[in-house]
């Protein structure tokens, strides 16, 4: 997406280590109509796939699920829940993923109540790193005996071999901003196709 | 809102202790086109208050925040976080608010980057109870030295105070679902006028 290739280059920031900042209108403020646009060109390369219900994980990938979901004709969404709510009930599917505002681990939770053995799955995130939150939701859905149907991500970055940890699914990944490179200060975003 | 009341009245569980559950449409899965509808009529409530920007706490109140925000013209929205992410600078602002998941305070930050003197908030959160999760965001608001404009909630309980305790902003608060009512397992929802 060439609208959102121009955002990052211009205000995302490189922290180093392979940090990318974009807090303007991804991880801490919102860009409503540029979320709508991320989640139509998900919903665009999709359809196909027929996937009847959506995973994410909170808090970030939410958005763009909700906005892909919608373009997808409504279906619905879950996310994934790192704090059980008092109104989660047991049993529910948990796996574990890296914490990356906290380090070390979190638990990822799901209630069987919204993922079931008919259910065709999209997996959207916002970020594409090593895999490692993708694979824990790849996993549930396996649990619930459901159908993986695609990986959906904003930003991928494929220095950290995500994309590689992820082929054992067998199911197409599609990024809506291919980050190369980031060493040294840089940030190498592909060009659109 | 008698949709929003509605799918209450079909979907929510009441769990005693004043505690309602409606995870198939907001707090665990989401229904897109329900949270279009809601934060379209945010906005129609609100537009006369001429927000510049909506602030909102993670998670369940982002997405309400987002459709309200497309809805007044894409502004932005800027979420309080509760986990400080490696791309958070120092200074914050922070205040605490009761974890409804955890027990316990939860601190909620964010960055002056964000929030600015010049800036007319609108406050959207999921629920409006005790009032204390919003009571940090206006003051949040009132550390930058913004304007707070009116405060929006997906869903109200009248008996639980909060309305009251938020009357010393002297703003506008205006929620799409009235329940005033959960005693011996009822759920009672004003009739929309």
């Amino acid at each position: 997406m060439e609208l959102l290739r121009q955002r990052i280059l211009a205000e995302g920031e490189n922290l180093g280590r392979g940090i990318l900042k974009i807090d303007t209108f991804l991880n801490h403020q919102l860009d409503a109509d540029l979320m709508v646009a991320i989640g139509e060109e998900i919903a665009r390369r999709f359809t196909a796939a027929r996937p009847n219900r959506i995973l994410t994980a909170e808090v970030s990938g939410i958005v763009p699920a909700v906005m892909a979901a919608r373009a997808l004709g409504n279906i619905p969404v879950v996310y994934a829940r790192k704090h059980k709510p008092i109104t989660m009930r047991e049993p529910v599917y948990v796996e574990t993923a890296p914490s990356h505002t906290k380090g070390g681990e979190v638990n990822l939770m799901v209630s069987p109540e919204f993922l079931h053995a008919a259910d065709r799955i999209l997996i959207v995130d916002d970020f594409l790193a090593t895999g490692r939150t993708i694979e824990a939701l790849a996993r549930i859905v396996q649990y619930a005996g459901a159908t993986l149907v695609g990986i959906a991500v904003v930003v991928e970055k494929t220095f950290e071999g995500g994309r590689e940890a992820l082929q054992h699914w067998h199911v197409p990944i599609e990024a809506m901003a291919i980050i190369t490179d980031m060493s040294d200060g840089r940030i190498v975003i592909l060009e659109s196709e």
